[in-house]
C-alpha cells in the first residue's frame, strides 16, 4: 500500500535521536521539511498544491470549486511529540487518494487533501490557528503578534517562511466551496484497543480551552530574605497545579498545568514572576467553567496569601463540538459495511481538531485509527501497520461514498 | 572619591535597560566585560594583574609571594540580580588602594585583589566555583564537565573565553601566600539599616546547600490522558515547592525552590520530565538536614503517590562558617575606631561567600555595606553613595592595619 512508502519518507523527518520524540513547530526547521514533504508528495501525484491566505496547504484532484469532498489534517507537533498526530491524518489523506485512483474512481467533484498551520498551538500559543483564522475565529491582528518563546512574532516566522501576514484573514469562500470535511487522526485514548474496531467514528469534542495565569512576586535573595518579608509567586503556582488536579477530579473532567515559564529561574533568586497555563477539558461546559473557576479560586487565594499579584485571561476556548449526527452515522454504516463487525464505535474526546473548528461552517467529520496504550503527545505515541492500513481503506471507502452523494444538498446534517 | 568613578564605568556593564537586573554569566558577554573592565582598572593603578589555573583574576600591589594582604569579591550575577552583590566589592577594593596610595601607605607585603569566577553558580550550578576550584573542593574533572542550560560544558566555555581548562587544579601554594582574605559585600539583609553603622563585620555563614530533583514521568496529552492512567511530574513538583516552605518555617530556616526546567513544557503534554532545585539554609547543621529531610520525604511521598520517579541529589553543599573571632573583633575595632558608636554590629547571614570557602584555608574575614531595604538578588538591590564610601574608608582602615601587623604570626586565627 502506498501509505507504508509515504510514511517512511515523513515519519524520520523532524525526530529527534534522543527521545524519538518530534519538534514540529510551525514555520521552522521539521515543519517546513514535512510541508516540503507534503508538496512533493502531492505534486508527484499530480495534484494542484496551494497555500491559502493563512498558510494553510490544499493539494486539489480536480478544479477548486463548490462541492468539493475535503480530508486532512496537520504536520506540526507539540514539543517532544509523537510521529502519528496529525502526520497520520496527511499520510492516510494522500494514501486515500491513491486508493480512489487504483479503484477506478473518476470524481465528479473535486477533492482537497488539506494541511492546517499550528495546530497544536506548539510554538505560537493558540491551537488550531490556521483553522481558526480561515473560520474567522482569530482576526489577523491577533495572530500576527502572538509571539514565540523567544519573541518572534506569528507574522515574522510567517513571513521569513515565505508567506505574507498581511494578507491573513477569513476565508468564507473557500469554507463555502467544501461539502464536507473528515479528518483522520489517530485515537488519543485506548477504547478502541478492547474491540475488534481498528477504525472510530468521531461523536463529539468536549469543551476546552486554555488560560494564561501569571503570579507577580518579587525578586529576592533565597538565602538571606525572612520568609514573612518575600512575595515569593512558587508558591500560588503550587497551589495551581495541585488545584487543576483536584478540580479535574472532582468534576471528573482534564485540568493541567503542564507548561510554565519562571522567571529569573535562578536557583537562588526568589523568582520575579512565574507565568503557567492551565489546559481544561470537561464533558459539558457546566463542568468546565466550575473546573476554571475552582483553580482560579485557589490561585488566587493562594496569591493573596503570600502577597502575589495574580492574573488569568483564557487564551483559548472551544465550546462543545458535537458532530452532525447524520454524517456521523452515515461515515459509521460505511466503515461497519467493510468490518466483520459493523457496530463502529463512536467516540468522544477531549482533544481538540480542526475538525472542531471547522465543524461549525462545515459538514464535518472524524475517524480515528485505534491506539493500542492510548498515550499521546509523546514519544510514546503509536499505532500498528495494519490499522493505519485499515484506516486509509476506511477513509478511502468513506470518500467514495461522499462523492456519490453530496452532503449538503442531502440535508444530512 | 576615585570609588564613584569606578562604579560609574562599571555599573553599567550588562544591566538590562528592561528590568534593570544584570545577566553576568560566567565567561559570557556581560561577565567578559566587567573582567575586561577590571583588567583595565587595575592595569591604570600599575597592579599586575594574573588569571590563576582556575580563571579567578589576581591583581598586586607589589611582588606576589608570602604574607600576602588580599581582598575582593566578584563580578559575576545571578540571573536579573542587582548591581552591588560582588561588584562592590571589587570596586570597593581598587578604592582602598586608591585611599591607601592616597594616604602614602608603602605596604611592606604584598597586597592583592581578587575576583572569583563563578561565585553566584548563576551559569554552571555550582555556586563559588572558583574558589573552590583552588580550595581543591571541587575536582577539576567534575567542574570540567558541569554544563550551563544550553548544553555548554565549563570546560568548553572556559577555554571559549582564552583559558585552558586542563590546568584548573586546587593551589594550594597560592592560599598559603595569603596572610589574610578580606571580603567587602552589600548587606544581604536590613539589620543595619536601623542602627548608625553604615558598616558591619561577618560572624558567620550558615550552613547551607542546593540540591537537584528530578521528578520522572510519562508524556502524555493532557486532554486525553484519563487522571488515573498519568504519570505527572509537576504534582510532586508542587509539593515539594510547598514542603520546602512548611519545613522552612518549622525549622526558622530558609528553604526555597526558585528554578526548574520542565520538559518538554508544552501546554497540552504531561511533562514527562521536571527538574527542581532547592535551595536550603539554616542556622546549624542538624536544622539543615531537618528541613532536607522534610522535604526529601514529602517529595517522595508524592512521586510515589502519583507513580512517578524520584532523586534528589547534593549539589553543593557548605558546613556552617564561623569567622575567626580574633579576626573578626579586630575588624570590628578598627572599623568601630573612626566612627560615632564604637560597637559595630556582628552579622551572621545565610549567604554563601568566596570568603566561607577560603576562611577553611586562611585567616578570612567579610564586612558589610548596608542595605536599606535589605532586598538582594534583585534589580532593587541597593546601597546609598555614602555608605558604599564608607566601605571604601572601612576596608582601607582595615587592610592598613592588616599591613601594620601580621595576622597568622600575631595568631589572631
Amino acid at each position: 500500500m502506498s501509505f507504508d512508502r509515504l510514511w517512511a519518507d515523513l515519519e524520520p523527518v523532524g525526530r529527534d535521536a534522543g527521545s524519538g520524540g518530534y519538534r514540529r513547530h510551525t514555520w521552522a526547521g521539521a515543519d517546513t521539511e514535512a510541508r516540503a514533504w507534503f508538496t512533493e508528495a502531492a505534486t508527484a501525484r499530480g495534484l494542484d498544491v496551494r497555500a491559502d491566505r493563512n498558510g494553510n496547504l490544499w493539494a486539489w484532484w480536480g478544479v477548486p470549486g463548490p462541492g468539493a469532498v475535503a480530508t486532512g489534517s496537520h504536520l506540526d507537533s507539540v514539543p517532544d511529540g509523537g510521529a502519528f498526530d496529525g502526520p497520520l491524518g496527511v499520510a492516510s489523506a494522500l494514501a486515500a487518494v491513491d486508493e480512489l485512483r487504483g479503484r477506478g474512481v473518476a470524481p465528479a467533484r473535486p477533492i482537497a487533501v488539506t494541511v492546517f498551520a499550528e495546530e497544536e498551538g506548539g510554538r505560537f500559543g493558540v491551537p488550531c490557528l490556521g483553522s481558526r483564522l480561515s473560520a474567522g475565529e482569530v482576526s489577523p491582528e491577533r495572530a500576527r503578534g502572538l509571539t514565540d518563546a523567544s519573541g518572534v512574532t506569528w507574522g515574522q516566522a510567517m513571513e521569513a517562511a515565505g508567506h505574507d501576514p498581511a494578507a491573513m484573514g477569513a476565508d468564507p469562500g473557500a469554507l463555502a466551496d467544501l461539502d464536507v470535511f473528515v479528518e483522520l487522526h489517530v485515537e488519543q485514548g485506548r477504547a478502541l484497543e478492547d474491540t475488534a474496531h481498528p477504525v472510530g467514528v468521531a461523536s463529539s469534542i468536549w469543551p476546552h480551552g486554555r488560560w494564561r495565569m501569571d503570579f507577580t512576586g518579587r525578586a529576592d535573595h533565597a538565602g538571606t530574605t525572612r520568609l514573612d518579608d518575600r512575595s515569593d509567586p512558587m508558591l500560588p503556582f503550587a497551589h495551581a497545579i495541585l488545584a487543576a488536579r483536584a478540580q479535574a477530579e472532582r468534576h471528573g473532567a482534564r485540568a493541567t498545568v503542564a507548561s510554565a515559564l519562571i522567571d529569573p529561574n535562578g536557583t537562588n533568586a526568589v523568582p520575579s514572576r512565574v507565568s503557567a497555563w492551565l489546559d481544561a477539558r470537561a464533558a459539558d461546559a457546566a463542568s468546565l467553567e466550575a473546573v476554571v473557576d475552582g483553580v482560579r479560586e485557589a490561585a488566587a487565594g493562594a496569591a493573596r496569601d503570600h502577597g502575589v499579584g495574580y492574573a488569568m485571561d483564557a487564551e483559548s476556548l472551544t465550546p462543545l463540538v458535537e458532530f452532525s449526527h447524520g454524517l456521523r452515522d452515515r461515515l459509521a454504516a460505511v466503515v461497519g459495511a467493510g468490518a466483520p463487525d459493523p457496530r463502529v464505535p463512536l467516540l468522544p474526546t477531549g482533544a481538540g481538531h480542526d475538525a472542531g473548528v471547522l465543524a461549525a461552517h462545515v459538514p464535518t467529520a472524524m475517524l480515528y485509527v485505534r491506539n493500542p496504550t492510548g498515550v499521546s503527545h509523546s514519544p510514546q505515541e503509536y499505532a500498528r501497520p495494519e490499522d493505519c492500513h485499515a484506516g486509509v481503506l476506511a477513509l478511502a471507502d468513506v470518500l467514495q461514498d461522499l462523492l456519490a452523494r453530496p452532503v449538503r444538498r442531502g440535508g444530512a446534517r
